[in-house]
Protein backbone atom coordinates (compact mmCIF):
# COMPACT_ATOMS: atom_id res chain seq x y z
CA UNK A 1 0.00 0.00 0.00
CA UNK A 2 1.55 3.37 -0.92
CA UNK A 3 1.64 6.06 1.27
CA UNK A 4 1.21 8.96 -0.71
CA UNK A 5 -2.17 9.41 -2.85
CA UNK A 6 -2.29 6.91 -5.79
CA UNK A 7 -3.74 9.14 -8.94
CA UNK A 8 -5.35 8.04 -12.35
CA UNK A 9 -6.58 9.82 -15.57
CA UNK A 10 -9.07 8.18 -17.95
CA UNK A 11 -8.94 9.06 -21.76
CA UNK A 12 -12.05 8.06 -23.56
CA UNK A 13 -11.55 7.86 -27.03
CA UNK A 14 -14.89 7.68 -29.75
CA UNK A 15 -17.32 10.23 -31.64
CA UNK A 16 -20.32 8.40 -30.52
CA UNK A 17 -19.76 9.60 -26.76
CA UNK A 18 -18.67 12.72 -27.86
CA UNK A 19 -22.09 13.07 -30.53
CA UNK A 20 -24.41 11.94 -28.07
CA UNK A 21 -25.10 9.06 -29.36
CA UNK A 22 -23.87 6.73 -26.80
CA UNK A 23 -24.50 7.61 -23.04
CA UNK A 24 -20.69 6.83 -21.64
CA UNK A 25 -20.82 4.06 -18.69
CA UNK A 26 -17.39 3.92 -18.59
CA UNK A 27 -16.02 6.79 -16.41
CA UNK A 28 -18.82 6.04 -13.38
CA UNK A 29 -17.46 2.38 -13.30
CA UNK A 30 -14.14 3.26 -13.19
CA UNK A 31 -13.79 5.95 -10.84
CA UNK A 32 -15.86 3.76 -8.66
CA UNK A 33 -13.66 0.74 -8.57
CA UNK A 34 -10.73 2.62 -8.48
CA UNK A 35 -12.02 4.47 -5.34
CA UNK A 36 -12.39 0.76 -3.61
CA UNK A 37 -8.89 -0.07 -4.25
CA UNK A 38 -7.59 3.16 -3.27
CA UNK A 39 -6.72 5.27 -6.76
CA UNK A 40 -8.10 8.47 -7.12
CA UNK A 41 -9.36 9.55 -10.58
CA UNK A 42 -8.46 13.18 -10.70
CA UNK A 43 -9.22 13.85 -14.37
CA UNK A 44 -11.12 12.64 -17.36
CA UNK A 45 -11.28 13.60 -20.99
CA UNK A 46 -12.85 12.43 -23.64
CA UNK A 47 -11.21 13.23 -27.55
CA UNK A 48 -12.78 12.14 -30.82
CA UNK A 49 -11.16 9.43 -33.25
CA UNK A 50 -8.64 11.66 -34.37
CA UNK A 51 -4.53 10.98 -33.90
CA UNK A 52 -2.98 14.40 -32.98
CA UNK A 53 -6.29 14.83 -29.87
CA UNK A 54 -4.87 10.73 -28.85
CA UNK A 55 -1.53 11.34 -28.84
CA UNK A 56 -1.43 14.86 -27.03
CA UNK A 57 -3.89 13.72 -24.10
CA UNK A 58 -2.17 10.44 -23.60
CA UNK A 59 1.49 12.26 -23.44
CA UNK A 60 -0.54 14.97 -20.92
CA UNK A 61 -2.24 12.42 -18.68
CA UNK A 62 0.43 9.51 -18.27
CA UNK A 63 3.01 12.62 -17.44
CA UNK A 64 0.54 13.73 -14.63
CA UNK A 65 -1.19 10.65 -13.14
CA UNK A 66 0.32 7.41 -11.41
CA UNK A 67 -2.09 5.58 -13.99
CA UNK A 68 -3.91 6.32 -17.19
CA UNK A 69 -6.84 4.13 -18.55
CA UNK A 70 -8.40 4.59 -21.98
CA UNK A 71 -11.11 3.05 -23.09
CA UNK A 72 -12.77 2.67 -26.81
CA UNK A 73 -10.75 2.49 -30.11
CA UNK A 74 -9.40 -1.32 -30.15
CA UNK A 75 -11.44 -2.68 -32.56
CA UNK A 76 -11.13 -3.96 -36.56
CA UNK A 77 -12.53 -0.87 -38.50
CA UNK A 78 -10.59 2.06 -39.80
CA UNK A 79 -11.87 4.10 -36.55
CA UNK A 80 -10.23 1.97 -34.16
CA UNK A 81 -6.73 3.98 -34.16
CA UNK A 82 -5.80 3.38 -30.51
CA UNK A 83 -3.08 1.00 -30.83
CA UNK A 84 -1.38 2.79 -33.49
CA UNK A 85 -1.85 6.04 -31.39
CA UNK A 86 -0.62 4.88 -27.88
CA UNK A 87 2.53 3.93 -29.86
CA UNK A 88 3.14 7.30 -31.27
CA UNK A 89 3.09 8.55 -28.15
CA UNK A 90 5.49 6.78 -26.90
CA UNK A 91 7.25 7.31 -29.77
CA UNK A 92 8.05 3.10 -30.51
CA UNK A 93 6.68 1.53 -33.74
CA UNK A 94 3.20 -0.35 -34.27
CA UNK A 95 4.02 -4.34 -34.37
CA UNK A 96 1.92 -7.64 -34.37
CA UNK A 97 2.02 -8.78 -31.10
CA UNK A 98 2.78 -12.45 -31.42
CA UNK A 99 0.92 -13.26 -28.43
CA UNK A 100 -2.10 -11.20 -29.27
CA UNK A 101 -2.15 -13.09 -32.88
CA UNK A 102 -2.15 -16.34 -31.23
CA UNK A 103 -5.37 -15.16 -28.72
CA UNK A 104 -7.52 -14.28 -32.23
CA UNK A 105 -6.17 -17.75 -33.84
CA UNK A 106 -8.12 -19.76 -30.83
CA UNK A 107 -10.55 -17.77 -30.80
CA UNK A 108 -11.82 -17.38 -34.61
CA UNK A 109 -12.42 -20.16 -37.52
CA UNK A 110 -9.11 -19.83 -40.05
CA UNK A 111 -11.36 -18.14 -42.49
CA UNK A 112 -13.05 -15.64 -40.06
CA UNK A 113 -9.38 -14.29 -38.91
CA UNK A 114 -9.38 -11.73 -41.99
CA UNK A 115 -6.49 -8.89 -42.01
CA UNK A 116 -9.03 -6.93 -40.66
CA UNK A 117 -9.35 -8.58 -37.17
CA UNK A 118 -6.11 -8.88 -37.35
CA UNK A 119 -5.46 -5.32 -36.94
CA UNK A 120 -6.75 -6.02 -33.38
CA UNK A 121 -2.92 -7.88 -32.91
CA UNK A 122 -1.12 -5.14 -33.11
CA UNK A 123 0.24 -3.69 -30.20
CA UNK A 124 3.36 -0.65 -29.49
CA UNK A 125 6.38 -2.72 -29.26
CA UNK A 126 7.17 -3.65 -25.44
CA UNK A 127 3.59 -3.53 -24.65
CA UNK A 128 2.09 -6.19 -22.30
CA UNK A 129 -1.29 -7.41 -23.12
CA UNK A 130 -4.53 -7.63 -21.06
CA UNK A 131 -6.58 -10.59 -21.04
CA UNK A 132 -10.24 -10.06 -22.82
CA UNK A 133 -12.15 -13.15 -21.58
CA UNK A 134 -15.52 -11.67 -23.02
CA UNK A 135 -14.49 -11.83 -26.83
CA UNK A 136 -10.38 -12.78 -26.91
CA UNK A 137 -8.90 -9.55 -28.54
CA UNK A 138 -6.57 -8.41 -25.98
CA UNK A 139 -5.78 -5.14 -24.37
CA UNK A 140 -2.61 -3.76 -23.41
CA UNK A 141 -0.29 -2.34 -21.14
CA UNK A 142 2.35 0.25 -22.21
CA UNK A 143 4.30 1.71 -19.32
CA UNK A 144 1.84 2.96 -16.84
CA UNK A 145 -1.55 3.40 -19.57
CA UNK A 146 -4.15 0.91 -20.07
CA UNK A 147 -5.60 0.35 -23.12
CA UNK A 148 -9.08 -1.00 -22.84
CA UNK A 149 -12.48 -1.62 -24.82
CA UNK A 150 -14.58 0.75 -25.12
CA UNK A 151 -17.75 -1.65 -24.68
CA UNK A 152 -18.21 -1.62 -20.70
CA UNK A 153 -18.83 -5.81 -20.32
CA UNK A 154 -15.59 -5.88 -21.92
CA UNK A 155 -13.87 -2.84 -20.08
CA UNK A 156 -15.29 -3.89 -17.22
CA UNK A 157 -13.75 -7.46 -17.64
CA UNK A 158 -10.59 -6.32 -18.66
CA UNK A 159 -10.23 -3.93 -15.89
CA UNK A 160 -10.79 -6.75 -13.25
CA UNK A 161 -8.05 -8.91 -15.20
CA UNK A 162 -5.38 -6.06 -14.35
CA UNK A 163 -6.63 -4.87 -10.87
CA UNK A 164 -3.76 -6.81 -9.56
CA UNK A 165 -1.03 -4.88 -11.59
CA UNK A 166 -2.00 -1.71 -9.79
CA UNK A 167 -0.69 -0.71 -6.15
CA UNK A 168 -3.50 1.40 -4.91
CA UNK A 169 -3.45 3.71 -1.46
CA UNK A 170 -5.38 3.66 1.56
CA UNK A 171 -8.83 3.90 0.17
CA UNK A 172 -11.30 6.35 1.35
CA UNK A 173 -14.40 5.66 3.29
CA UNK A 174 -17.49 7.94 3.03
CA UNK A 175 -20.94 8.49 4.46
CA UNK A 176 -23.77 9.88 3.00
CA UNK A 177 -26.10 11.67 4.31
CA UNK A 178 -29.10 12.63 2.83
CA UNK A 179 -31.32 15.22 4.14
CA UNK A 180 -34.81 17.09 2.74
CA UNK A 181 -33.52 20.28 3.25
CA UNK A 182 -32.18 22.69 0.30
CA UNK A 183 -28.47 22.81 0.58
CA UNK A 184 -28.99 26.90 0.71
CA UNK A 185 -30.13 26.26 4.03
CA UNK A 186 -27.03 24.02 5.49
CA UNK A 187 -24.33 26.04 3.76
CA UNK A 188 -22.62 27.78 6.33
CA UNK A 189 -22.79 25.36 8.82
CA UNK A 190 -21.74 22.72 6.22
CA UNK A 191 -18.70 24.92 5.42
CA UNK A 192 -17.87 25.40 8.51
CA UNK A 193 -17.73 22.06 9.77
CA UNK A 194 -14.95 21.53 6.39
CA UNK A 195 -13.01 24.24 7.99
CA UNK A 196 -12.63 22.16 11.07
CA UNK A 197 -12.12 18.93 9.41
CA UNK A 198 -9.91 19.79 6.39
CA UNK A 199 -8.90 16.03 6.01
CA UNK A 200 -12.45 15.14 5.59
CA UNK A 201 -13.28 15.69 1.66
CA UNK A 202 -17.15 17.17 2.29
CA UNK A 203 -19.58 17.50 -0.92
CA UNK A 204 -23.00 19.12 -1.12
CA UNK A 205 -25.25 17.62 -4.14
CA UNK A 206 -28.96 19.13 -4.59
CA UNK A 207 -31.42 16.90 -6.07
CA UNK A 208 -35.31 16.69 -6.42
CA UNK A 209 -37.45 14.32 -5.05
CA UNK A 210 -41.23 14.96 -5.58
CA UNK A 211 -40.86 17.83 -6.85
CA UNK A 212 -38.53 19.22 -3.71
CA UNK A 213 -35.29 20.51 -3.19
CA UNK A 214 -33.35 18.14 -0.90
CA UNK A 215 -29.83 17.25 -0.93
CA UNK A 216 -27.26 15.02 0.22
CA UNK A 217 -23.99 15.68 2.26
CA UNK A 218 -20.62 13.25 1.38
CA UNK A 219 -18.40 13.20 3.41
CA UNK A 220 -14.93 11.08 2.64
CA UNK A 221 -12.18 10.34 4.00
CA UNK A 222 -9.20 7.70 5.15
CA UNK A 223 -9.48 7.79 8.50
CA UNK A 224 -12.72 5.87 9.76
CA UNK A 225 -12.61 7.80 13.08
CA UNK A 226 -12.26 11.34 11.70
CA UNK A 227 -15.19 10.50 9.69
CA UNK A 228 -16.84 8.72 12.55
CA UNK A 229 -16.18 12.72 14.38
CA UNK A 230 -17.56 14.76 11.28
CA UNK A 231 -20.55 12.77 11.07
CA UNK A 232 -21.43 12.71 14.31
CA UNK A 233 -21.49 17.07 14.24
CA UNK A 234 -23.08 16.91 11.37
CA UNK A 235 -25.78 15.08 12.61
CA UNK A 236 -26.25 17.82 15.36
CA UNK A 237 -26.04 20.12 13.23
CA UNK A 238 -29.10 19.12 11.04
CA UNK A 239 -31.12 18.11 14.29
CA UNK A 240 -30.23 21.55 15.05
CA UNK A 241 -31.93 23.16 11.77
CA UNK A 242 -35.09 20.94 12.97
CA UNK A 243 -34.53 18.29 10.68
CA UNK A 244 -33.00 15.06 10.21
CA UNK A 245 -31.25 13.09 7.38
CA UNK A 246 -30.40 9.43 6.97
CA UNK A 247 -26.97 7.67 6.70
CA UNK A 248 -26.30 5.43 3.70
CA UNK A 249 -22.62 4.02 4.40
CA UNK A 250 -22.07 3.48 0.31
CA UNK A 251 -21.89 5.95 -2.17
CA UNK B 1 -24.55 30.28 -40.49
CA UNK B 2 -20.73 29.79 -40.00
CA UNK B 3 -19.07 28.63 -42.94
CA UNK B 4 -16.41 26.92 -41.20
CA UNK B 5 -17.12 24.02 -38.61
CA UNK B 6 -18.31 25.20 -35.43
CA UNK B 7 -16.86 23.89 -32.22
CA UNK B 8 -17.29 23.44 -28.67
CA UNK B 9 -15.42 21.79 -25.71
CA UNK B 10 -16.95 21.19 -22.32
CA UNK B 11 -15.49 20.93 -18.97
CA UNK B 12 -17.58 18.95 -16.04
CA UNK B 13 -16.41 20.18 -12.60
CA UNK B 14 -17.53 18.32 -9.73
CA UNK B 15 -15.80 15.28 -7.69
CA UNK B 16 -19.31 13.39 -7.68
CA UNK B 17 -18.56 12.35 -11.31
CA UNK B 18 -15.26 11.39 -10.65
CA UNK B 19 -15.64 9.25 -7.55
CA UNK B 20 -18.73 6.98 -9.79
CA UNK B 21 -21.22 8.19 -7.10
CA UNK B 22 -23.08 10.22 -9.78
CA UNK B 23 -23.95 9.27 -13.48
CA UNK B 24 -23.13 11.90 -15.83
CA UNK B 25 -25.92 12.65 -17.53
CA UNK B 26 -24.63 15.96 -19.32
CA UNK B 27 -22.15 14.97 -21.92
CA UNK B 28 -24.26 13.30 -23.54
CA UNK B 29 -27.13 15.55 -23.61
CA UNK B 30 -25.16 18.48 -24.82
CA UNK B 31 -23.40 16.64 -27.55
CA UNK B 32 -26.57 15.57 -28.75
CA UNK B 33 -28.19 19.02 -28.51
CA UNK B 34 -24.59 20.87 -30.39
CA UNK B 35 -24.92 18.21 -32.86
CA UNK B 36 -28.27 19.55 -34.21
CA UNK B 37 -27.45 23.05 -34.21
CA UNK B 38 -24.12 22.29 -36.50
CA UNK B 39 -21.82 23.02 -33.63
CA UNK B 40 -19.17 19.78 -33.03
CA UNK B 41 -18.79 19.22 -29.18
CA UNK B 42 -14.65 17.99 -29.72
CA UNK B 43 -13.20 17.43 -26.30
CA UNK B 44 -14.71 17.00 -22.61
CA UNK B 45 -12.85 17.05 -19.60
CA UNK B 46 -14.01 16.30 -16.14
CA UNK B 47 -12.15 17.75 -12.98
CA UNK B 48 -12.40 17.83 -9.85
CA UNK B 49 -13.41 21.14 -7.22
CA UNK B 50 -9.78 22.57 -7.25
CA UNK B 51 -9.55 25.97 -8.44
CA UNK B 52 -6.16 25.59 -10.35
CA UNK B 53 -7.99 22.20 -12.00
CA UNK B 54 -10.39 24.47 -13.25
CA UNK B 55 -8.62 27.45 -13.95
CA UNK B 56 -6.40 25.40 -16.35
CA UNK B 57 -8.40 23.47 -18.21
CA UNK B 58 -11.12 26.26 -19.16
CA UNK B 59 -8.39 28.06 -20.46
CA UNK B 60 -7.09 25.39 -22.46
CA UNK B 61 -10.06 24.74 -23.56
CA UNK B 62 -11.37 28.30 -24.50
CA UNK B 63 -8.10 29.18 -26.67
CA UNK B 64 -8.88 25.70 -28.66
CA UNK B 65 -12.74 26.04 -29.12
CA UNK B 66 -15.77 28.57 -30.54
CA UNK B 67 -17.63 27.41 -27.25
CA UNK B 68 -17.12 26.33 -24.13
CA UNK B 69 -19.53 24.84 -21.42
CA UNK B 70 -18.92 24.73 -18.17
CA UNK B 71 -21.42 22.08 -16.18
CA UNK B 72 -21.85 21.91 -12.09
CA UNK B 73 -20.21 24.02 -9.20
CA UNK B 74 -22.53 27.13 -9.02
CA UNK B 75 -24.60 26.45 -5.68
CA UNK B 76 -24.31 28.14 -2.18
CA UNK B 77 -21.90 25.66 -0.56
CA UNK B 78 -18.24 25.86 0.12
CA UNK B 79 -17.45 23.22 -2.86
CA UNK B 80 -19.15 25.31 -5.22
CA UNK B 81 -16.08 27.35 -6.65
CA UNK B 82 -16.90 27.53 -10.43
CA UNK B 83 -17.45 31.61 -10.08
CA UNK B 84 -14.72 32.24 -8.79
CA UNK B 85 -12.56 29.89 -10.68
CA UNK B 86 -14.12 31.50 -13.92
CA UNK B 87 -12.98 35.00 -12.84
CA UNK B 88 -9.76 34.08 -12.41
CA UNK B 89 -9.12 32.06 -15.71
CA UNK B 90 -10.42 35.50 -17.65
CA UNK B 91 -8.12 37.27 -14.80
CA UNK B 92 -10.82 40.03 -13.72
CA UNK B 93 -12.53 40.17 -9.99
CA UNK B 94 -15.30 38.44 -9.14
CA UNK B 95 -17.72 40.20 -8.10
CA UNK B 96 -21.78 39.93 -6.97
CA UNK B 97 -24.02 40.70 -10.16
CA UNK B 98 -26.87 43.16 -8.86
CA UNK B 99 -28.63 41.45 -11.74
CA UNK B 100 -28.25 38.39 -10.38
CA UNK B 101 -28.75 39.43 -7.10
CA UNK B 102 -32.18 40.88 -8.11
CA UNK B 103 -33.46 37.23 -9.14
CA UNK B 104 -32.57 35.87 -5.98
CA UNK B 105 -34.49 38.26 -4.12
CA UNK B 106 -37.21 37.81 -6.47
CA UNK B 107 -36.93 33.97 -5.41
CA UNK B 108 -36.76 33.86 -1.88
CA UNK B 109 -38.28 35.37 1.40
CA UNK B 110 -36.42 37.72 2.42
CA UNK B 111 -35.27 35.66 5.79
CA UNK B 112 -33.77 32.68 3.69
CA UNK B 113 -31.61 34.70 1.35
CA UNK B 114 -28.87 34.18 3.65
CA UNK B 115 -25.23 35.04 3.15
CA UNK B 116 -24.50 31.63 1.22
CA UNK B 117 -27.11 31.83 -0.86
CA UNK B 118 -25.78 34.92 -1.83
CA UNK B 119 -23.00 33.46 -3.22
CA UNK B 120 -24.64 32.40 -6.07
CA UNK B 121 -24.97 36.27 -7.29
CA UNK B 122 -20.89 36.07 -7.50
CA UNK B 123 -20.32 36.60 -11.47
CA UNK B 124 -17.04 37.45 -13.04
CA UNK B 125 -16.95 41.06 -13.73
CA UNK B 126 -18.15 41.36 -17.35
CA UNK B 127 -19.93 38.51 -17.34
CA UNK B 128 -23.81 37.92 -18.60
CA UNK B 129 -26.52 36.49 -17.01
CA UNK B 130 -28.04 32.84 -18.23
CA UNK B 131 -31.66 32.42 -17.02
CA UNK B 132 -32.61 29.61 -15.01
CA UNK B 133 -36.40 29.04 -15.10
CA UNK B 134 -35.79 25.88 -12.64
CA UNK B 135 -34.81 27.45 -9.78
CA UNK B 136 -33.63 31.72 -10.41
CA UNK B 137 -29.67 31.65 -9.76
CA UNK B 138 -28.60 31.99 -12.83
CA UNK B 139 -25.37 30.83 -15.13
CA UNK B 140 -23.40 33.35 -16.67
CA UNK B 141 -21.58 33.81 -19.99
CA UNK B 142 -17.91 35.56 -19.88
CA UNK B 143 -16.22 35.88 -23.35
CA UNK B 144 -16.51 32.12 -25.16
CA UNK B 145 -17.43 30.44 -21.70
CA UNK B 146 -21.62 29.41 -20.44
CA UNK B 147 -21.34 28.24 -17.18
CA UNK B 148 -24.21 26.34 -16.18
CA UNK B 149 -25.79 24.08 -13.39
CA UNK B 150 -24.44 20.90 -13.34
CA UNK B 151 -28.24 19.37 -12.25
CA UNK B 152 -29.39 17.80 -15.24
CA UNK B 153 -32.90 19.56 -15.16
CA UNK B 154 -31.44 22.91 -14.65
CA UNK B 155 -28.12 22.22 -17.31
CA UNK B 156 -30.86 21.75 -20.14
CA UNK B 157 -33.21 24.46 -18.91
CA UNK B 158 -29.91 26.85 -19.16
CA UNK B 159 -28.62 25.58 -22.44
CA UNK B 160 -31.81 26.46 -24.03
CA UNK B 161 -32.40 29.74 -22.88
CA UNK B 162 -28.61 30.65 -24.82
CA UNK B 163 -28.83 28.55 -27.36
CA UNK B 164 -30.03 31.56 -29.75
CA UNK B 165 -26.53 32.97 -29.18
CA UNK B 166 -24.66 30.52 -30.69
CA UNK B 167 -24.24 30.26 -34.25
CA UNK B 168 -23.68 26.88 -35.59
CA UNK B 169 -22.49 25.78 -39.05
CA UNK B 170 -24.50 23.35 -41.40
CA UNK B 171 -26.08 20.36 -39.40
CA UNK B 172 -24.67 17.28 -39.45
CA UNK B 173 -27.10 14.36 -40.32
CA UNK B 174 -26.61 10.84 -40.23
CA UNK B 175 -27.62 7.76 -40.71
CA UNK B 176 -27.60 4.16 -38.84
CA UNK B 177 -27.30 1.06 -40.29
CA UNK B 178 -28.03 -2.02 -37.77
CA UNK B 179 -26.63 -5.49 -38.53
CA UNK B 180 -26.62 -8.79 -37.44
CA UNK B 181 -22.97 -8.97 -38.73
CA UNK B 182 -19.94 -8.96 -36.30
CA UNK B 183 -17.72 -5.62 -36.97
CA UNK B 184 -14.72 -8.07 -38.15
CA UNK B 185 -16.53 -9.04 -41.27
CA UNK B 186 -17.56 -5.52 -42.12
CA UNK B 187 -14.43 -4.17 -41.54
CA UNK B 188 -12.40 -3.88 -45.09
CA UNK B 189 -15.41 -3.27 -46.79
CA UNK B 190 -16.10 -0.02 -44.27
CA UNK B 191 -12.80 1.03 -44.43
CA UNK B 192 -13.21 1.18 -48.53
CA UNK B 193 -16.16 2.58 -48.48
CA UNK B 194 -14.89 5.86 -45.68
CA UNK B 195 -11.95 5.95 -48.12
CA UNK B 196 -14.18 7.01 -51.45
CA UNK B 197 -16.18 9.30 -49.49
CA UNK B 198 -13.83 11.04 -47.26
CA UNK B 199 -16.51 14.04 -46.47
CA UNK B 200 -18.82 11.54 -44.69
CA UNK B 201 -17.88 10.22 -41.31
CA UNK B 202 -18.04 6.49 -40.62
CA UNK B 203 -18.28 4.89 -37.46
CA UNK B 204 -18.49 1.26 -36.09
CA UNK B 205 -19.90 0.69 -32.78
CA UNK B 206 -20.20 -2.71 -31.86
CA UNK B 207 -22.61 -4.37 -29.26
CA UNK B 208 -24.11 -7.27 -28.40
CA UNK B 209 -27.61 -8.57 -28.42
CA UNK B 210 -29.41 -11.58 -27.16
CA UNK B 211 -25.57 -12.66 -26.78
CA UNK B 212 -24.39 -12.34 -30.38
CA UNK B 213 -22.44 -9.91 -31.85
CA UNK B 214 -24.20 -6.89 -33.59
CA UNK B 215 -22.81 -3.83 -34.86
CA UNK B 216 -24.07 -0.12 -35.49
CA UNK B 217 -22.89 1.89 -38.60
CA UNK B 218 -23.21 5.44 -38.32
CA UNK B 219 -22.70 7.40 -41.59
CA UNK B 220 -22.40 11.69 -40.53
CA UNK B 221 -22.34 14.20 -43.26
CA UNK B 222 -23.51 18.03 -43.78
CA UNK B 223 -24.47 17.10 -47.31
CA UNK B 224 -27.71 15.00 -47.88
CA UNK B 225 -26.69 13.72 -51.42
CA UNK B 226 -23.59 12.44 -50.37
CA UNK B 227 -24.83 10.52 -47.19
CA UNK B 228 -27.41 9.00 -49.22
CA UNK B 229 -24.66 7.90 -51.79
CA UNK B 230 -22.49 6.21 -49.40
CA UNK B 231 -25.35 4.77 -47.20
CA UNK B 232 -27.06 3.08 -51.40
CA UNK B 233 -23.60 1.81 -51.73
CA UNK B 234 -23.32 0.08 -47.47
CA UNK B 235 -26.53 -0.91 -48.15
CA UNK B 236 -25.22 -3.27 -51.14
CA UNK B 237 -22.23 -4.37 -49.46
CA UNK B 238 -24.64 -5.92 -46.41
CA UNK B 239 -26.68 -7.81 -49.20
CA UNK B 240 -23.56 -8.82 -50.53
CA UNK B 241 -21.58 -10.64 -47.24
CA UNK B 242 -25.84 -11.92 -47.40
CA UNK B 243 -27.08 -9.97 -44.70
CA UNK B 244 -29.70 -7.21 -44.24
CA UNK B 245 -29.73 -4.47 -42.13
CA UNK B 246 -32.44 -1.86 -40.72
CA UNK B 247 -31.68 1.67 -41.56
CA UNK B 248 -32.83 4.34 -38.83
CA UNK B 249 -32.17 8.46 -39.36
CA UNK B 250 -32.24 9.42 -36.17
CA UNK B 251 -29.16 8.81 -34.04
Amino acid sequence: MAEQPVTAGLLVIGNEILSGRTQDANIAHLGHRLNEIGVRLLEVRVVPDIEAEIVDAVNALRARFDYVFTTGGIGPTHDDITAASIAKAFDVPLIQNPEARARLEGNYRSGDLNEARLRMANTPEGASLIDNPVSAAPGFQMGNVFVMAGIPVIMQAMFESVVHRLVGGKPLVSRTLTVSVPEGKIAAGFGALQATYPDVEMGSYPFSRDGRFATRLVLRASDEDRLAAAAAELDAMIVELGSTGTWDRTE
